[in-house]
């Protein structure tokens, strides 16, 4: 069980609303310099809005099955879903919490950087291909206006997308009623 | 007691901020297709902001006086004050964790037809009357800029609203002191 | 609409764990001194529990059945369902937020005497019948316990109870999986 | 992808304070009988209370390296806490929103049996061996009392409990200082 | 102990995000008509959002280190923070339940003063000096900026935003990464 | 401003229902060890119940009035009330959220210990005279009892509770009504 000690555990932090390509492609890097990753899915308790669509179960489901496609191996990650406290600097806490034991935090959103180093952690730059295209709100955009977001994501992503009717979810999020 | 039991009780779920003409119409005919109407007030916990400026005890006396006056019996219908759980796909068991059991749900609201429907109950469409006129926003921004309003809510709605100083009260939201 | 003022209106503050006929006879004997009667049921947001075993839903269905068995007017009474907010003084607050305005308060609890007493309500005794039987934790021992509770609730609500089989819902959140 | 469907994958609801051979003996069983298994730890937000002294990430730690040591394959199990609502008939809707799709679900505690079967889940009793002895009360009771726990867990749950000091921690809630 | 009575305790309420020297100015003006003032410090819970960028702690902090470097006796004030509550109504009583006894409460903020208003406080408006320039948001602006903010606060709180690198903090806030 | 760094701050944890002669003892000597001292109002959200009489508005009153009976300068000391999170590790955080800096903390609790002890700050014990009799809740005792309790407290603290008639209240909360 060498390497399970903490220094060798990192965690990646996101939303994955959706889980795609870009998120998909530092995950495969991070591993490179990581023995164990925790992929923290960030906001777990919001689902149905349009910033936050899908829920968490959706979408540890397509991390896991993205995953799996590629396959890699199921010892090298784990999965954990962290609802937000809306505090400011409790979040930190919070992920500590759920997460199994971590020495290292990955993330490029400012905020999160800011709070962990606060907290003493060391973090690094998450690497990224093509920052412009492989964005999450990039993708609901396209999926709002009917445009193509297909190639984006991993393909069993787009698959379950579609088994779920996501786009027509998010378009229906997207329409209201004046009634109030 | 035939009659009392699931498929003939419906809901129609609304915030009623404030409650209108349309509302009411809705309500009327609404009742010619169900034998009693559980009349769920949404968000049930905000009061005095500029889309929620009314208390949910002002919304469900403005809905029972509206009834009253015209003579709808009370045993057709319920009020029932919901207040939002903010995550997702709990808002349909919060529903029907306050409710009297229904089996039939009268919504225009596109999420909350999706959710509903999810969940495996019948949903129908509510049938308005005119409306482009009959809504709670246009009402809310014609008390905030001192417009009339008064002939698009129920005659005594228009008495109680101004009995707590309503229109004043949304007013005073909208003004802001920069100090911070 | 001459009645419909403040100091006409009256508010009895219970749980109805479940509804009986000590609440009933205690809302007829309130009913001789107030125009209208505000029925709030505290605690709404529980349910499944050995002391809040019943839905919030249920409980107004339960109390609504009874009073229209004995045919008192619905202009005469509100059901108003109130969650808890744990935080002391802020429960009179969250009653007036919920409630239509009132003018006098009835209850026999001693805390809910003393916080609306000391935010300047008026508040009397409820009058009670044999208040040794009539006790809702008297009720679900019973019921617990396989004993005849039947008596002590109006007829509707003892139909009622059966047909959501309640008595074995109580009975079984009274087991428990050692396994933890 | 065939078994990925709704029907083959089945949920294990427990709290795992701590994870000990009746949780891994009942887990084995049942993935005889579902392709994937959703290993749901609830009342994932609390720790370091008598009876929830581990934190959720300590459990989830606990339950992967005993899966590991006995070489289950990853691919048949995830682990997905789950934090408690309090709110009786919405803890099913939470269990939904964070747990990837199922169709079967695995129980002995009384109430989530009582709680999914009303929501319309399929409901199977866990088999156990000796639930006598492997019981997580029994073996915080042992904890606090400074009695023999290790034999009743798997060999990595206890090296790991005892390198995150849980019996101290344990014991250290159990004392009080009366300051107040 | 004279003058410890209600009449002569007044607060004023504000989030002081961050402390500038109107609010000050407005304390030193208000002490001449008041024995003793409560400064509320509302929105306890959040930080580090860009409306909200400082923590509770750092905000009382900066409350008593410029009173102190002006002298005023502190047995003259007292800082309270106040969490929001969200819910309307429930807010006046959130700051009695936290406060000292008060009488008098001093605030220009539209809706701080209708709801004390309606909970039956003597409510006068707060003298300022120029507060087209002594104003959090623009201050927090210029941070964001880069613009010159300096004079706007206290000596005291100057040097102690640069001690916790706050303008940089509300930098961080303002950049976002697209990821998602 | 030499002193007024990390290191000379610390903190004292407590809930003061209601604060003691062993309180003020703790005080007093702790102020021989450290520059200033923030004493942490704990709990600070209830009042009203039999393990927490009192709200913190009325605590804070109490600690304020008796610290100024033994003239001790009020430069030298923090009050600061904390709302419970009610999630273990994160209490941490949330004390560090609301208070100023501090590099040292006073407690004899062993659950806060171990918490802040884990999460890196230095730990001292609490010196306390008469551990015994000085006790919150052999307080709250006498006072359901009817028994003396007033040389237990501090003179202004004393006063302060006939004042708002703080022992009625707490056997108030004793008593209890059957009909739920």
């Amino acid at each position: 069980m060498t390497g399970r000690n903490m220094v060798t555990r990192g965690i990646f932090v996101g939303r994955f609303q959706p889980f795609h390509k870009g998120h998909l492609g530092a995950i495969i890097e991070i591993l490179e310099r990581v023995e164990e990753l925790v992929i923290v899915v960030g906001s777990a308790q919001y689902s149905h809005t349009l910033s936050n669509p899908f829920t968490v179960g959706e979408r540890i489901t397509m991390i896991k099955i993205s995953l799996e496609e590629i396959e890699i191996h199921p010892s090298r990650y784990w999965i954990v879903p962290v609802p937000d406290v809306n505090r400011g600097t409790l979040w930190v806490s919070q992920v500590v919490q759920y997460s199994p034991k971590f020495g290292l935090v990955f993330t490029n959103e400012p905020l999160t950087r800011r709070l962990f180093v606060e907290a003493g952690f060391p973090v690094e730059a998450v690497p990224f291909v093509d920052r412009q295209n492989y964005s999450a709100s990039e993708i609901r955009k396209r999926m709002l206006r009917g445009e193509g977001w297909e190639e984006l994501v991993p393909p069993r992503v787009r698959a379950f997308i579609k088994e779920i009717d996501g786009v027509e979810r998010l378009q229906d999020l997207n329409r209201t009623d004046k009634m109030g």
